[in-house]
């Protein structure tokens, strides 16, 4: 198997990420309509539910969600409902469920009974009809179109997308204006392999990698780290920069690989502080984002909108590290598209 | 230095465990007794405010005080209203921040800033009198005396057992019956040291490990990644079970070390589960906890008392490892103990 012909349904799903947020990015209105009858008033606050990919989405919805919002939002523990048999009110909550397939049946089951422990519910998903969507009270239908790759791509920027809408339609959290030039900056960046590959080529042989970032573009480091760990098996963390201060930051003196995100924005002093400090203490930190010193950069926008660039930058990485490396990402050792937990 | 005079102040610290613990379970009715003025009726939620090891005891305290409550628990996501403004509402929650020093200026200004937005505020600290307490509406004094050793041991083991306080305060968890036995349970974890260091010795040479758990043993697996790290800078991170097979279950087949967390109850069948399917794809895997096939057991127990009991052996592998690398744990690679975040 040549080189080439690694990963061409992840490379293929990733190429079609421009049409897909088009047309999702045309239903705005369609979405603000399904939202209306599940959001309770007064609200007490929103619970997210999701596992994987669609967790690093949930992560970035959660802080959307709680800007537009002004009430807390946070994700659930499954393990609470499906173990614990936690006897819970939800009474006055919005919970939203996220899973690409609909069929993750632990996803089912917490939305299930979040619904009849007094939640409105939401289920985000692409199958219209699979069991998830059945299970909500409202579904918003992502149409992203069937997902081979066992790497979700195209999905993931779907949800980002999803979520920012829905925060959107609730107040302007700064996504409606710099919305509708996500399609054709992600075309650019697709058309932009060499960064991705030449970074590949820098950590072709670390097995180790920690991601960082900082608020808005904590969500897209997570999901950062675990394309690049699904797809190579390097083993990844990510951590918010906050966090990593408080203990984990002596990892870096063993010169551990770090890729921070960064973007303009009320975060960005924050990494910029934390990568000096990383390569003080002796990491080989690189910096992506429109900033100063980046190897990979992405398009400078609205801090609420760089996300899904970060994301689509993140999975050119991954793509890039497994062909550098001989796998095969399409179907990563032993993985499968529907986790049944 | 020989290897005894690493980590003394840890280790001394370590064994004031008992004596620390005892005290604190006799101020159960005093705990109550603070949490009453604070608690919203009706309680809409309730949000937690802390970083690092803070932070995993409150990742165990939102499973006992969601279990409880019966209403949603969560953590709070500090960049929202330190770097974004987010105006929010918290009208009808009860913020818990959690900090061994009360004097992380983050934790200090976000719990005052949920406060002036509605939250009725509980300060979990070792210092009565430090900003945070005074930041919040009632504080409970962890009283635990100086800690000096930069990695947390005695207030970490302390914030645990407060969470199940205060979640025993409002409805039976099953932690009162149990909890009586803990200062004796650890005293005799302490004395038998032989396991960790037995475990240190085969890690000797890992510059990985991943912890993994599910439910009220996850919040442990965390403290010990995090332990792990900060004492000997093995870079580390923690799962849950759940979360592991979506995804990360991949690294696996390179050899990884695994620590994996278990103790009788619900989660033990689906961490029993994934260590076999661990194996199978390669990885190392030690269990940990009074199961079949542990080798660093601690004592059976309630599930919700057993997380006190993980991290302390979590602790111990932690000092031993670092001793074994010829590490002082009392100081690692430039930490300082408190963050200034």
């Amino acid at each position: 198997m040549t080189v080439d012909r690694l990963g061409t349904v992840m490379a293929a799903e990733m190429g079609e990420q421009p049409q897909v947020l088009d047309r999702l990015l045309a239903r705005a209105g369609d979405i603000a309509a399904r939202l209306r009858p599940v959001l309770p008033a007064p609200l007490a606050g929103i619970i997210l539910v999701a596992r994987g990919s669609s967790d690093h989405a949930a992560t970035y919805g959660r802080y959307v969600l709680e800007l537009a919002t002004g009430r807390p939002v946070a994700s659930a523990s499954p393990s609470l409902h499906m173990l614990y048999g936690a006897r819970v009110d939800y009474t006055g909550y919005l919970a939203i469920a996220v899973s690409q397939s609909g069929r993750t049946p632990e996803v089912v089951e917490v939305i299930a009974r979040l619904r009849r422990s007094g939640a409105r519910t939401l289920a985000l998903t692409n199958d219209g009809g699979s069991p998830l969507a059945l299970a909500a009270d409202e579904v918003i239908a992502l149409d992203v179109g069937e997902e081979a790759a066992v790497p979700a791509t195209k999905t993931v920027t779907a949800q980002f997308v999803a979520f920012a809408l829905i925060a959107q339609a609730i107040s302007d959290i700064g996504f409606g204006h710099a919305c509708r030039a996500l399609p054709d900056q992600i075309s650019e960046l697709l058309d932009d392999g060499g960064p991705p590959a030449a970074l590949a080529d820098g950590l072709a042989d670390s097995d180790r990698l920690l991601t960082v970032a900082r608020g808005l573009l904590y969500g897209a480091a997570a999901e950062t780290a675990l394309k690049l760990l699904e797809t190579t098996s390097v083993f990844t963390a990510a951590y918010s920069a906050a966090d990593l201060r408080h203990g984990p930051i002596a990892v870096a003196s063993t010169g551990l690989p770090v890729l921070a995100l960064a973007h303009p924005g009320p975060a960005l002093d924050d990494v910029t502080g934390l990568v000096a400090e990383l390569r003080r203490r002796g990491a080989d930190v690189t910096v992506a984002g429109p900033v100063p010193d980046s190897r990979l950069r992405w398009q400078e926008t609205a801090e609420t909108v760089a996300p899904v660039l970060a994301v689509v930058r993140g999975q050119q990485l991954a793509l890039a590290l497994a062909r550098r490396r001989g796998l095969d990402p399409d179907s990563p050792r032993g993985l499968t598209k529907v986790t049944l937990t």
